[in-house]
């Protein structure tokens, strides 16, 4: 079915670890290699080689994932620690992470150079969709080096590609935004109907089933109606996603107003209410406040 | 199971219709009215008794439903045609039209003085929902009256009570608010991946499953990816549910900045592009144009 035997997983943490694991279920020779050495050594006792470098990591490797927290971070993984040039010719580096396009279709540019393919692949889904192998993958890059790695993908989750290198982070962004607004959606319409002295819960329960149902309102909502904001998705995750996501917009012209406001609020709620380390459900505290950000 | 056995339905068009056929199959009694009587009319071959007034169809009534088009036409019909004269003592006028919570809770207030019930009782689920008998229906007023009508909302749809008078109609909003800014959300995660070059219907392929879904992004989406935008609901029915929204938000002291930039932005559709008559979906090329409303 596949020429694949070699993966070597690059960052084994929350996310990285499970999908190695699924990997190693699958079949495939895995080698791993993390920055904190502990989370790549608990892999051992699952049939994973642990590698002391990640240059080390990849040198037989016909494919290598990286899940690490940043672009900045896979930068300096991939082209300052050696991986690129410890690569085989023709192995494929797959970026998991979650990172701006324009830093991934750099990636890939500097990868073509030194005779390697790549792939952006960031997933949606968290520890349980990693843990469960139902991760929603979105690939960006060729088509035929998606259909090379579709049976490591198919270890890990629900692959779509959706177009040229970048495309997967935008892809990501894109479910970041919708993410973010929804949860300013819920907000408002849970706090109108509070305010307005319905049951907040009672409302929730009442418009699922109808064209306002969603995760959001789901998981969120229930969060909102509780008031309980242990996280889940962190203020300062949303915030950083926010960014990228109106960068991103500036860069093709395209502004992004809803966006905009929401990222204005999640600003305020953690700059102003202190509110950072909260779940990003909490924007529903901020626009209680009734206080309008000036920036 | 119940001691109502006469059902006065005031207002059978696209809606109306429907849900009597339903109280009908479940073995009501119904007398139907309409002020254009065809649509009353046709549904005298499914068993309904036809009035000539709506004074003259509530006579005998243990319930009298409303389905009109907004709260002036209510509170015309109701006290202005003399039905709340003509409704037995006791009887329930249960309101599933969709109105402002403001004038259900004065519709609520005068019928109490002319010795009866009311529940405002709007629903959400189209007209599918309404022959399938599966609206969900948001209701507010007494609890001991929402368990008495129980029977014949189970005719029509899952009902929830959602607090005291009025909070039927505020559920309503809360649902609306959810649609017109998740149609925003889904636009500018659409048009960001579009003009950054991936495939927008790829993309909505590949963030469904994710906490990015929703019904939204199911059929609204959809239309966005295909920008086929025949209604549907259309943006000028979105225009007049964002103003209900905004007033009562406003009355509560409520400021809702996301409901009120999709507003800006439907009035921009409608008014510079002459998108009015579009589905709700459209806001997508609102959003497209990079036009930012004045107002």
């Amino acid at each position: 079915m596949s020429d694949i035997k070699n993966i070597a997983v690059l960052g084994t943490g929350l996310m990285g670890a499970p999908m190695a694991r699924r990997l190693l279920r699958a079949g495939f020779a895995v080698t791993v290699w993390n920055r904190s050495s502990a989370k790549a050594e608990a892999l051992a006792a699952d049939g994973a080689k642990v590698a002391a470098s990640a240059a080390g990591a990849v040198q037989e490797a016909d494919v290598v994932i990286t899940m690490l927290d940043n672009g900045a971070v896979v930068t300096e993984v991939v082209f300052g620690q050696g991986v690129a040039e410890a690569m085989p010719e023709g192995a494929v580096l797959v970026d998991m992470s979650s990172i701006p396009p324009s830093v991934a279709r750099d990636h890939a540019t500097r990868l073509k150079q030194t005779g390697h393919h790549h792939l952006d692949a960031p997933v949606s889904g968290g520890t349980v969709g990693a843990a469960e192998g139902t991760l929603a993958i979105m690939a960006g890059g060729e088509e035929e080096i998606f259909q090379r790695i579709a049976p490591v993908f198919a270890a890990m989750g629900r692959p779509v590609r959706v177009g040229p290198s970048g495309a997967g982070q935008l892809s990501k962004l894109a479910n970041q935004a919708i993410v973010g607004i929804t949860i300013g959606a819920v907000a408002e319409a849970l706090l109108l109907a509070e305010k307005g002295g319905a049951d907040p819960g009672a409302v929730r329960q009442a418009i699922r089933g109808g064209f306002a149902e969603s995760r959001i309102l789901d998981v969120h909502g229930k969060r909102m109606v509780d008031r309980e904001f242990i996280p889940g998705g962190k203020v300062t995750t949303q915030i950083k996603d926010m960014e990228t996501i109106l960068a991103a917009g500036a860069e093709v012209g395209l502004e992004l107003p809803l966006s905009r406001e929401v990222y204005r609020r999640y600003l305020d709620l953690r700059d102003r209410m202190g509110g950072g380390d909260l779940d990003h459900a909490a924007l529903f505290l901020q626009i209680e406040s009734g206080h309008t950000p000036v920036t």
